[in-house]
């Protein structure tokens, strides 16, 4: 594949892209509907492209784990997309109207970005969720996969693509870019026609995104929670907390990595968060201060405050006040979700008003920082950027705004 | 200026910022209104400075006319500091709240976006402006202006620092990159600290930032902007919108470039409309077909249809139909503002919903894409993008939400 190729693939998503903006609900939730059905038919071809990558895969356990397909997670795959069926159209909206001085109608309409670029790691369920939420909000997608799933991200493109043309619908819609080489990805990094590039997937993924990137990025996923426990905080509350923040599943992004702890509770509380964090395999890092509490903690060194483990690790610092917690939290964080276990109503809302991350927590897990916890219906991903969409991102974040105005002659003076 | 210091410069914004995020309303309003005070006091140092600058500068009359400032137009950005000073508070809201299915209570909160760039040209009402709307959205601001108009901007921020620190708020609320080098500039573009950048100025500077650019932009103002008279189009509405859009205030990125003009009414029309753009100066290019009918316009090069003029300049093309008027529109503009003048109700919703920008208007002048014109109240800026902000951007694009979430020990099941 050429450079020449992707131009193509460009022009032929930004005439998919308008065709579907045009497109009613009901049409767009059918052939919905439809794909899921196709989806579910193409399961044997779809498992024979799925075991081809397999026996050619990296022998990480977890990372198998992500690229394996079998029958009943394509069915889920097809029970995802009649769940987005389901949802209500981002784009049947008109935010708001108001007639303006001039006497001008001006109404600010929600409408698809239009082409919608996705570059993700070796997970072939990404291809069909992210390829069900673009055409539910009417925009074309390319997608480019990480290149041990290249076979499964074929079979099910192309699943998808014959469905489209079965019912009369452009297959430009979905596109998945086959070659997998780091050139191509750059030059896709640039491609005029992509009206959003959203990267999903590890650190290194997304800063090579953000950094390479000339068209505009919306950055996902990076995670370095922090759960504070302040000096009020039920213990009972506080070990729930730390220990399903940190263990429920501790290869995502919204996970817990770090501990912060009031020094005036850290030797009472302490030791017993430890034994349940440990309880659960849980492996403990920590500053000067938590070993003298925790002698067997193993000591953090300051690269530990920046690090998302993605792993049953996790690091402690004990903390003279709220204001060295919120000090730490905002020098090392991710911006993506923090908590504080408090019963001080004062805490609470300073923790609320200076911590500056996308979900800010009282009394809860950060593992709620998610699209369909949040009563989204669907998710994308998790912005981390302050700009255009922030936290668990849903449909909405596939659209924008257009101003559309009504005249009769007006002329500025 | 070093490097260094201008990291200095960002960590120095980030604390101000995270003051100013949460004072109150009246709080903020009232430093606006000593900011405009102390603004006017000055007049005589800023003249002074300005006089410099004047001297030093070249000799383009609309470049200059930019950089002069007056005691009347130091008066008047005084006066846009009070105006800015009534407007609501972009981030004294909630923008909605909902408890999900484990009980949580989830309020969506409109927060600042902390530290602002700005980068812009000889413009020092600029420097002013931002500052303001900066403040009243809780937002540090670094502002990076044109060379020329270094000594204009280094009193003008100077003086409103020394308001701040009257006031006893922290003036690195406002801060100004004294250095003009390209170097320090490129460097700011990489600015960990910058929340967004905001480039204000022609074509180069904003390309220039979008291309070099680590951090979150939002591209302003290109704007090549079509007019196209459709078939049923008004003579008479045809003629004044177009002159308007063209001659009212031609340097600016809401003027209209191109005239695209249906071909069944261009014998009758074209003449009439050239007459009038005309007999206000303005130069006419064209494709074959309108010079079949006017003789003596320019022949229109390839180049002419991608440029924006800012100038008394107008290209014009015979269209065959709507699609074709659409399809040019969409190949060529800027995404910035389109308009339709017609009769045919078909046709304007067909041109509302198919061509591609920020602001499509029927029967109205492209000059009303315009903060104030929309009713903003202010403006830091017209986007051109999609993301964030489409349009010209109030005091809310200088936003962004936070979640806050409020539970009682849940955990994630």
């Amino acid at each position: 594949m050429t450079a020449n190729d992707l131009t193509q693939m460009g022009i032929a998503a930004k005439k998919a892209a308008q065709e579907l903006a045009q497109m009613d609900t009901t049409s767009k939730n059918n052939i919905l509907l439809k794909l899921a059905d196709d989806l579910e038919a193409g399961t044997t071809h779809i498992m024979a492209a799925n075991v081809a990558d397999m026996n050619h895969a990296a022998v990480d356990p977890k990372f198998i784990d992500r690229l394996r397909l079998t029958p009943e997670r394509i069915a889920d795959m097809a029970a995802g997309m009649r769940q987005v069926a389901t949802l209500p159209d981002p784009t049947a909206v008109t935010d708001r109207g108001w007639r303006n001085e001039a006497g001008l109608q001006i109404d600010q309409r929600r409408v698809p970005l239009g082409v919608v670029g996705m570059i993700y790691e070796a997970r072939p369920n990404v291809t069909v969720d992210a390829a069900a939420l673009c055409l539910k909000s009417g925009n074309a997608v390319i997608l480019r996969g990480g290149r041990e799933a290249l076979a499964s991200n074929e079979r099910l493109a192309h699943v998808l693509r014959k469905s489209l043309e079965k019912q009369g619908v452009n297959p430009d819609a979905i596109q998945l870019i086959a070659d997998p080489s780091h050139a191509l990805a750059e030059q896709f990094m640039h491609l005029q026609a992509l009206d959003v590039l959203i990267p999903r997937g590890g650190a290194n993924l997304i800063q090579r995104v953000v950094k390479t990137a000339t068209v505009p990025v919306i950055e996902t996923g990076a995670g370095n929670c922090h759960i504070y426990v302040d000096q009020s905080a039920d213990l009972q509350m506080a070990i729930d907390i730390v220990v399903n923040a940190k263990v429920q599943r501790p290869s995502v992004c919204n996970s817990a990595e770090k501990l912060l702890i009031h020094e005036s509770v850290a030797a009472d509380y302490l030791p017993k968060i430890a034994a349940a964090l440990r309880s659960h395999g849980v492996e403990l890092r920590g500053d000067e201060a938590s070993r003298k509490i925790v002698s067997d903690i193993i000591p953090a060194t300051a690269k530990d405050w920046d690090t998302e483990y993605n792993d049953l690790i996790m690091a402690i610092k004990v903390v003279p006040d709220l204001n060295s917690a919120i000090a730490h939290i905002n020098a090392h964080n991710t911006k993506h979700s923090e908590a504080i276990v408090t019963n001080d109503y004062a805490a609470a809302q300073t923790f609320q008003n200076l911590v500056d991350a996308a979900c800010v927590y009282v009394n809860a897990s950060t593992r709620f920082t998610d699209g369909f916890e949040f009563g989204f219906g669907a998710e994308i991903g998790i912005s981390t950027q302050k700009l255009h969409a922030r936290g668990p991102m849903g449909l909405n974040a596939l659209t924008t705004i257009k101003y559309v105005i009504n005249g009769n002659g007006q002329v500025r003076k």
